[in-house]
């Protein structure tokens, strides 16, 4: 064998090829089909067919397996529709179905690291092979509604698996002693901290949720009414040098600043410093997707879990944001920010610079993850997309370097367990 | 060694014996303490020093353990302050301190049960000891307002050691291949489940939370609005009967209606039925405090798991209610109900008999425990009361068969995790 | 409850009482029955019912246990052959047999420490029962050559049982942080250490294995050649002082003198110094039946695993014998000892004083536990007794201060797995 | 991304390619050295790099790690000792150390499946690179006897972990739902069962060990005498058939036929069959390096754990042989079998066919892995060789279809621990 494999999402090798397509007018649906396909791809360019083999932790999937997976989405649940359509390989959907008990069993989840093929070469055929009949779908104008929004529900989908490729790749590379980086981009130097007053809320019934016609996943749904006390948001993140204070203080030896279970948890994992920190000489460092860097105390403070992030607002004597605080004092705005494709076309290393709500890293919010008042889930597989999720997880604000520019909104709720520190999670207080 | 040795709460041979007390006029806080105090070792009775031993599981405490910490709170949070009082035992505070970090370490929870000295003999006489100082102590007629509150919070605090007393115990019982019974009181018979259409709530701004003079945990406050849509909860408690049809229905084969944590506890698990249930020859019969016995169709189904609860409620096509709407529903009313103290005098079983809203089981809500808007815990160790729990509980409302008759109201916050089966728990349904 | 319930080895109410038997002349099961059986209620005498509740981990066996399960032994091997027998309780078998397969399922070994019932007081009084009709067999002079032999074999395995008594609930007691003793008796004196050349083994030909006409277990035969090559056997155990100058050199920080399954264990369970050692201001105490005690140097070093033993012998340049070797240079003496009847009687604490081959330490041979040439255990159930165990297990020989003074003999092989360290267990050295 | 990366053994693009080499006449340990680490390659050739990457148990090792691993034996412990010779890549002997703790710290085991650089081709050009340096090493003749001793080590070293490439690979593979087969060669047929009364061995003296001129491990020595009974072993090896109906008879759910650890075993792991077996619509298949294939009754059975050996000759009313026993039997011979490289030249699957001594599955003994007496390990960081493993393990004799072929002899002492079954490992009985 030679030298390094790699993914080259540009071919130009034949007609096919799905990045050289010229959409038809009438094909709204495939710009956005390739554009997303296409980022995908881009992503993983630098990995080798090892990397994208690899699950370092349960909650990590292999890049193999999110590039197969995303594709038996759009299989499934759009070309699947489709009479005539046969399956790339009958054996794929048993292996790349993540959750939807409704579509039969699934290859255990921790086990998705052990499955050696198909390969590297053979998924990017699945892929292939996926985008021909999508494209050939698209172009003849013939999608129902249904397969309209499984498309952009797909597309949402695979945007999400983006952000997840970044960040699980992030923890396998961290467990190399080689400590090799995703990609050689530099950091960004870092936006200076804004100097506002924060935003204010009044007390009072607000609305929060999303209606209108834009896409957004059910659990952002149905729009109701909240009632809400007085109080301020933060214009900055958390930085890292606040952080450092933190734990200066001692925050780690103390446990009258933690939730019982963060106490538990900082114990048996042996949490001394957000996740990817280490301290040479006296000096702390990070694994970033550009390979070592000290820490700069003017970034916001990342990976942390849930439980860092609500003991150090109690030591800071503040708190965490509810969610429905987080969305209306965001309003409509979606500023700019530092987002994953942004970041990537820039040639700049996939990390925060900056204090925005979007683009830089996640927000926990002290709001335990639960359905809207009326939520009702879709019917069919894709009703299983969120609801089943909603115990034991916070919700998260925002978006954060790895999240493409054009996947995130106001409404957007994610959610992780308290424990969960490998995502671009950060810390806006409230008072 | 003799026979089973008993705990007897009622001794009458010195005139130091705390329950031949007569309190004086004055002395307001006496009445409770001696009664609650007394009730504990009532509610003993049957135990012998082995059964006073076990820890079953790491979430259950050994009766002589619940005995001695409940003392423990009082020496340190009444007695501690006074000048002149000198702890029983100077190394008993290492043992019998559960979880205030601010008070020192604490010998670890799961290995609780490893411990054999200081006996049930030596346990007691801490107990006499302690009531002897509080006694004097509350007749002196000098305890600060600090000292009454940390009295009644103590009362409070042993009430619901009582309530875990008992549920432990069952716990406890249940792991032994000769089936005893923890007493001997007979099942009572099963109210008929009310006919009426439920309780309405009113779309709009309403009130939760504790307000006013009467005794709160600092969880339940402070009283603030919330904002609730139209809803309506049942009359009755769903019922075994109700759930067996859910069990023959392949509810526990089906992951389609359980939260996705849910379906891994119960394939981790294998649960196939509510806790303490055991199928003979086709007739399901369950552990009882009273030993083994049918399950009863009519009563109350209990001992089920918020998972459990959740799964039921999405296949009956209802909803858990928020503990918002409970509260709002439950009004101002405490029913009257068969509560752990009045089935004690009754001499009837510890047992779900009726559907009443308390005294029956504890309900589960959707509601994940957090704190109310504005909630700070009290200062001191104190503080550690509560607060440090709110994370990935649910809380459940109501009060039990296990619960003592003065100890609950309709702002009453109970919380266990979600794959919590060993208390009463069971399920009252929104729609 | 009033005061610690004890055991009263020696009741006086009563002429069925078993200690006051008059054994018949013809009888002479009855003396070694009576003084095997009172003994090991004359062991427990200090301990409370909650002491005999306690499995401080899966190898112990509560207490309450032993006393029950030896009894079943009886029950089971020699009365339950005789028409007329009404079992005690039937529920009782499935409670107290241990791993005997043939005999049905057993209650889960770990889990023994679970059941509360039947009580001390009960497994006292069946203790009684059996052993009046044990008496009633014995007198009767009707036992087959079959009945003997499983009486023989249930006071040899009694005396087994009265060995674990003593380790388990050393276990027990060490987990307290109030440091009880077992026994207020005060450790003896150490002997000097011999001063002798060893006793040396030509190269040849050599017979191991039990022969002759008394009790033997079966995997001490048969009686088979072995070829052995020179070697010496130390006449003095290992001390405590010569260990704690393996540990001041670095033994437990050093893989290269362990054997790698040694050095997991180590680094898994945080082996730093024998078993029950501590350090306190620089200076090694250690937990003794008799409470804390500073450790003599002078005094054979215990509770050591294989692993530690393996490791010290590399560390000073000599080997652990093998068990054939162990046995040819012991010779036929059992020379007098400090063994566990004897120093109780002395009122001297169970623990070791002395360098004898018997009666201090039991020492880890090299020898892997296995069958002889031509072993074949028993035919039915008592066949499960010693062959089944006959992997991953290493043999050790002599006997140690928990061991009764006639229970022991050279070639009596005991084993445990090589981490196993709760045993007293010691180190002879082989050149 | 192109197709499947390939390992290409043969290259023939320039004159340093090792397999080129045209020895000259004084390097004597150059064709094998060639031969050794060229037939390594050929043996992997079939493979992708995520086939290379992946550990699926902590006893596998990424072929990656092994094809590295081998190469770093020589870089240290011959090319090492050469003034001038500069590392290839100063990070990788912590990344490749196994478990040399004389060597420096390692990288832990069970997690080598994790890191994905070196990639393969990088794994590649270091096998080169070293391949170079020994090369000129050999040819220029300066080799001190350490250095000599060292490198015919690393060719038998490396031999074992051609067998383990493949044991390995087959563990991989087998996971994969898609049951892909490690090379698509034809499974051989089933060579008769010999017709033979087996080979007996007279009471007495015997030797037993490695002596003279030829390599050997240190563990074969010294040479010794032992003392053996009067015993015979089959000629046959226990086939699939007569497991088949050790099967039948109920063997898997018979608590009395085995070993008290393996049945534990054997309830913990769900063992019902060898590894590797399943069952489809009543029909045994397995699993084998040429894809799925029926159990073939007339060939040998493999993939049995300790356990199942033991328990088989049990039931059988055989014991399995001592490791003295095999040896004294096996006298001379090395017959003829089907060894690894015999039938990758001859296009045949790596599978058992027949009935030999060698060459078809690896016979485990009755005997622990234990020193011979005298034995001493070599000094300096070779002496973790095999020594340290002295432990928990037993001894198989023989040789297996995945050995190769000049890598087996009467004396080779080979050993696992008990509950091992992804070896070809099998059974022989003795009488």
């Amino acid at each position: 064998m030679g030298g390094r494999a790699t993914i080259r999402p540009l071919p130009d090798e034949g007609d096919e090829a799905l990045l050289r397509l010229k959409p038809k007018p009438n094909s709204d649906l495939l710009t956005p089909y390739v554009a997303v396909r296409s980022f995908t791809e881009r992503l993983c360019e630098t990995l080798s067919p090892e990397d994208c083999q690899v699950q370092s932790m349960p909650d990590v999937s292999p890049t193999r397996w999110h590039l197969a997976h995303t594709t038996w989405f759009f299989e499934t649940f759009v070309l699947g529709n489709a009479s005539g359509y046969r399956l790339f390989d009958e054996r794929y959907p048993a292996l790349f179905n993540s959750y939807y008990n409704s579509l039969g069993s699934q290859f255990p989840r921790p086990r998705r690291g052990l499955v050696t093929r198909p390969g590297l070469g053979e998924v990017l055929e699945y892929r292939a092979h996926v985008d021909r009949h999508m494209r050939a779908r698209i172009e003849s104008g013939d999608l129902s509604a249904a397969d309209r929004a499984a498309l952009t529900l797909g597309l949402n989908h695979e945007q999400q698996h983006q952000e997840l490729i970044v960040t699980d790749i992030k923890h396998v590379l961290s467990l190399n002693p080689l400590a090799p980086a995703f990609r050689e981009d530099p950091l960004a130097t870092v936006d200076a901290k804004p100097a506002g007053a924060g935003r204010s809320i009044a007390e009072g019934v607000h609305e929060i949720g999303h209606e209108g016609p834009g896409f957004h996943f059910d659990n952002e749904g149905p729009r109701h009414r909240v009632y809400l006390q007085d109080c301020t948001l933060d214009d900055a993140l958390v930085t890292a040098g606040d952080y450092l204070a933190f734990m200066e203080d001692g925050a780690y030896a103390d446990p009258l600043i933690w939730l019982s279970l963060g106490w538990q948890a900082l114990q048996e994992q042996g949490w001394e410093a957000p996740l990817y920190w280490y301290e040479r000489d006296g000096v702390w460092w990070q694994h970033t997707l550009a390979g070592p860097a000290p820490v700069d105390p003017d970034a916001p403070v990342t990976h942390v879990s849930y439980f860092e992030a609500d003991a150090f607002a109690r030591w800071a004597g503040a708190r965490l944001p509810t969610e429905a605080e987080w969305e209306v004092a965001a309003g409509a705005d979606v500023e700019e920010g530092g987002f994953a494709d942004q970041r990537v076309a820039a040639g700049r290393a996939i990390h925060p610079s900056g204090h925005g709500r979007y683009g830089e890293v996640w927000q926990w919010t002290s709001s335990a993850y639960a359905a809207y008042p009326g939520y009702a889930p879709a019917p069919g597989a894709l009703g299983e997309y969120n609801g089943k999720f909603m115990c034991n997880q916070y919700v998260l604000r925002g978006g954060s370097c790895a999240t493409p520019s054009d996947h995130t909104r106001p409404t957007y709720r994610n959610f992780f367990p308290p424990e969960a520190r490998w995502q671009f999670s950060g810390i806006r207080l409230a008072r």
